[in-house]
């Protein structure tokens, strides 16, 4: 359902709007008021005739009957009386709804029902109901603050998603203070309908909107988040923050420790394969608020970030930290300690002429001939001549740079205290260019015909990877009678559930030579883990011994939310050691593969680096594709391991798996 | 000499003092009058009479006798008439002085041979000088502000040092801003006879300083700053930021690349060995200054950081902060959005009151229920009840919170604008325990006794290496007469100054399994390098092989600043590509030998995880101080490197050297 009159209402109604002015109904009514809201609003209040000057209406019903399909209603009552008003809507036809109330998902069983009761309204009579227990809506192009909040109401092209009404509020009163602002703020609150999808989905088509910020704390729908997104990318940056990656490290532990692919390091691979900015804390948000202008972003010139400054020693610790962040470093040019705004202003001016300039920060600390201000002047006149390039500066100081750090900021200059902060910022268009490089649209591609996997026995876990075009080092279950016809050496490997970590638990004996060290091994194993091999799903199995390889780890594991998780690494006892390995959604395409790999520390080392002999990355990531096709297609797997795969010269071959269901 | 008058003068005249203006020595004459300054003040000059209204004197020679032992001199006079100035000082009898004037080292050679005389007259005569080509020196407790800045007059704790005028002056217009003091602040300019090692040393026994911060664009002699700091730091932190780091990674390549032990390096080891805190960028420096605060410093009760909230989200995103800076987390209470300053109050005293909470960061974001003002009232009251504890702020926001900010910033809680600086200016805390915990004083042992290494002859080098101690590897030249002799399998080189990289040139044939294979194999050699061989440094050797190691590299890189910089790393093929090394000062003990290897990436598998074999990190770490004392013996060495060094299961072997001279 379109979401145009819920964004853009013809009139606003107020549910529980009051005569107390401490009640939220009230507050909200009285933003919608000062806003500047050019439709009609209708107070609603059993009781009360008049409410601020306006009219009060005793219920929905009583509302004149043209308005309801433009209607946004907005409800604050009680959360025992939300769903009656909602069940009203829904007859009277009215669509958008947003319900302040808080009481419903966030406050335990008896807030849970009420809110799938939301739902379940929503669904049947296709409802837009923002909330529960959220701030609101503003559109500053609709001149409506439909929130509690005090808000400003300039225009911006900045759309911004809360799903934590207090950070919202902090970022809608730091917006008081900065010369920047919102086209829309949405707060989600429990987003039990309208959720981040659904709001950035429209975004997408809105042009007054150029940038979206989303605060989540946790993302509704992966699928959909990454098909969405990936979509709108390339025309329009989306960043966003998640609250909850701390444990990333920790929770990002190996697969085969059951905790791989903990949600923390799937929202991450998820955001980026959705080609969104991943924003790491509210500083790197404000900042980037700060930072964003459509066309300079755009501008597909040379990369380098350039720096003026009158401060030799300023300059170095910003080249320190652009070299820090891997970014690229332009020319830095040191107008010395006693430039006033002429040689300033000079400078600018042959710097940004030349094409090749097209991201300029300028440094400037008060020093004895320094002029801050005319310097600021100076920056914000050159700036009008170079629409398309980026600039930013960072007047270090206090007093004397206070001035000019509002002129530049009210002139829409991007202004940092310290010039780091600025590089960290710029940090993110240059990670925005090469997300969005070669971006393709997320679909998800199952094959639904494939048989579902019944359990994680071992041969048949081999034969599954066989039927991917997975090459398997040659393994059978170890048949005495058979010992003659295999290929030495061999590996004696003793598998099943109850031996998942072979290498820690003995399980596993290499190098057998012949077939008579093999019998006595395999004897050997079968007297010492009896009682375990009367279970069927344990048994012994001999695998021909591979030579001259690398060992890789190869697996996925599934989220609840993006969907199965692949992760390649550094296989055998360096995997938890190392910690060397990447992670990627499991739509991955030949490309995104090798740019995976190489991102491994081992990578050089595969790739043949001094004078080593060269591994078939190619082949690896043929496999990483294949395992992610695989990995869509049979979601009855919750877990899968191949490690190792032994990567040869020429060709990959799986050395062992391990699957779980469920 | 005692820097004592020189920071606490009894009188100062001003070289240059002038009724103009836009003079400097006119600047500083005013801010010295303005701070204050208690005793007299000479204003300088052939010409006038009177300079702001006070009697000026035509030469140092005509003022009163008895001021010249304690007084300070300020020199703000063209660069050419600033030598007669300073021989007039030295017959005169006076010994402090501050050259302001610049146009010496930093201009060319006329101005090095200025500069150089300069320093000659301060050795003949024992002169304290500061600069040329600085801002000068403030001493707010002596109310003494002989600098051509403006600056706040109230006392602080705190010595800055900048060896960047640009820096200083930005700082200074910081502090006018903010209610932060400095004690002493203090341009070090050029630095041709006061450094920071003289000023530090001399702050060291100034009770009226708790905090040093010294912003370095290079460390004049790294012994002397190890030295002193190394017996300062458990006393009173002092924090270093070091500009030009930033081709760190680049330059800390390999060292037979050549490119080990850049001074990039070398510096943040030797600031490490001094016991000093690393500050990465200038926010870091001001952040430093926010929260340090002398007795919360030095409550050594538990370390972890407690949170106390009203925004749930934010306090996730402070949690994800801390885990990511690796700092110990304490609880965090969620007071809820609607919150007052009451339910902060109670929250708060019973926090504190908890004796195991040393450490506590308050969040705040301006909802409905709020009062930021209130509340920070509340922080600041309970504070002076536990002056012991440390506590933070960080309200999110723009216009509710300025305020509230401004009062808490002017009670002296440190305040940040967003939650994650405050969590990376405490990580300063607990790194600055974890620097000085066990801190032995740095002391340069050198056994001045030693022969000096004449060539880099890898037999002769193998024993230096065993004279120190070192076990190694079996090795011979390589003697057709005796193959019969030797222990196989053996390991055929070629060494010598045109084989120093003897695995990328083929000079290494391994695993020669009898008499007949290394001979076939030695003529072969012979052959293909006969040209080479001719050359007596190079030769064949026979090495007799090792088994069950691990290959680890140790080496050391001569720094002009810091003396022999240690390297650790893991050795082999694996070198470069995982960058797996640590780097340390040459006076390493067995703890800081052990504690260095501890953190390398390999480690775990070196200490057998995963059920592999235990190597002996102990004999490995008693390599590393062996060398050590090698290196301090040798400076005729400026690089060794030993790859691979052997790690068994029982001691090391080195199996592998390299010696540079010169």
């Amino acid at each position: 359902m379109s979401l145009n009159n819920f964004f853009n209402p013809k009139s606003v109604a107020v549910v529980g709007a009051s005569n107390s002015p401490e009640k939220l109904g009230r507050q909200i009514l009285d933003n919608i008021i000062k806003g500047g809201f050019k439709g009609a609003i209708y107070p609603i209040n059993f009781k009360e005739k008049t409410i601020a000057k306006l009219k009060a209406y005793p219920t929905l019903e009583s509302l004149p009957k043209p308005v309801r399909s433009s209607l946004l209603v907005v409800i604050s009552i009680p959360s025992a009386c939300v769903i009656p008003e909602i069940q009203k809507c829904a007859v009277l036809g009215i669509k958008n709804i947003i319900i302040i109330t808080a009481g419903f998902k966030e406050s335990g069983e008896a807030g849970k029902a009420l809110e799938a009761e939301i739902k379940d309204l929503a669904t049947q009579h296709h409802l837009n109901i923002l909330g529960p227990n959220c701030l609101g809506l503003i559109n500053t192009w609709h001149k409506l603050n439909a929130t509690f909040a005090a808000a400003d109401t300039e225009t911006g092209n900045c759309a911004m998603l809360s799903q934590s009404g207090a950070i919202g509020a902090g970022a809608l009163d730091w917006l008081k203070v900065k010369d920047f602002n919102f086209g829309y703020f949405i707060s989600l609150g429990n987003k039990a309908v309208l959720d981040e999808n659904a709001i950035i989905e429209y975004l997408a088509a809105d042009k007054k909107i150029d940038l979206i910020i989303a605060y989540l704390e946790e993302v509704a729908d992966g699928d959909k988040f990454m098909s969405i997104v990936s979509r709108l990318a390339k025309l329009k940056p989306v960043a966003v923050l998640k609250a909850g990656t701390s444990a990333a490290g920790g929770k990002l532990a190996m697969s085969h420790t059951g905790s791989l692919a903990g949600s923390a390091a799937a929202v991450k691979a998820g955001v980026e394969r959705a080609g969104a900015i991943w924003l790491d804390n509210l500083e790197d948000m404000f900042n980037l608020m700060m930072i964003f202008d459509k066309k300079s972003w755009f501008n597909t010139g040379s990369p380098e970030l350039h720096v003026i400054t009158n401060a030799g020693g300023v300059a170095v610790l910003t080249a320190d930290e652009i070299s820090r962040q891997g970014l690229p470093l332009g020319k830095s040019q040191d107008l010395l300690g006693d430039a006033d705004a002429t040689r300033y202003e000079l400078a600018l001016a042959s710097c940004l002429a030349d094409k090749k300039v097209n991201n300029l920060l300028v440094l400037l600390t008060p020093q004895t001939s320094t002029e801050p201000l005319k310097t600021a002047q100076a920056i914000i006149n050159i700036k009008k001549k170079y629409p398309n390039k980026l600039i930013m500066t960072s007047f270090v100081g206090g007093e004397a740079v206070a001035a000019p750090r509002q002129l530049l900021s009210e002139n829409k200059i991007a202004t940092f205290d310290y010039p780091e902060e600025a590089v960290r910022a710029f940090r993110h268009l240059i990670s925005y260019r090469s997300l969005v490089k070669d971006l393709r649209t997320f679909k998800r591609s199952e094959n639904k015909g494939k048989k579902a996997v019944k359990d994680g026995d071992y041969l048949k876990s081999l034969s599954l990877l066989k039927s991917y075009g997975f090459a398997v080092a040659k393994t059978f279950a170890y048949d005495a009678a058979k010992i003659q016809s295999y290929n030495y050496p061999v590996v004696l490997k003793t598998v099943g559930p109850d031996f998942l970590h072979k290498t820690d638990t003995g399980g596993v004996v290499v190098n057998l030579q012949d077939a008579v060290q093999l019998q006595t091994m395999a004897e050997t194993l079968a007297r010492k883990n009896a009682s375990l091999l009367r279970n069927p799903g344990n048994y012994l199995v001999v695998q021909e011994q591979a030579a001259k390889f690398h060992e890789i780890i190869l697996g996925f594991k599934r989220d609840a939310i993006f969907g199965p998780l692949l992760m390649v690494g550094w296989g055998g006892i360096y995997t938890e050691v190392m910690k060397d390995y990447k992670v990627a959604i499991s739509d991955i395409d030949m490309a995104g593969a090798m740019k995976l790999i190489s991102g491994l520390k081992i990578f050089p080392i595969l790739n043949g680096a001094r004078g080593q002999k060269k591994f078939d990355v190619a082949a690896l990531a043929g496999a990483l594709v294949k395992l992610g096709q695989l990995a869509n297609d049979h979601p009855e797997i919750s877990e899968l391991d191949i490690n190792p795969l032994f990567v040869f010269e020429k060709g990959v071959a799986a050395g062992d798996i391990r699957v779980i269901l469920g």
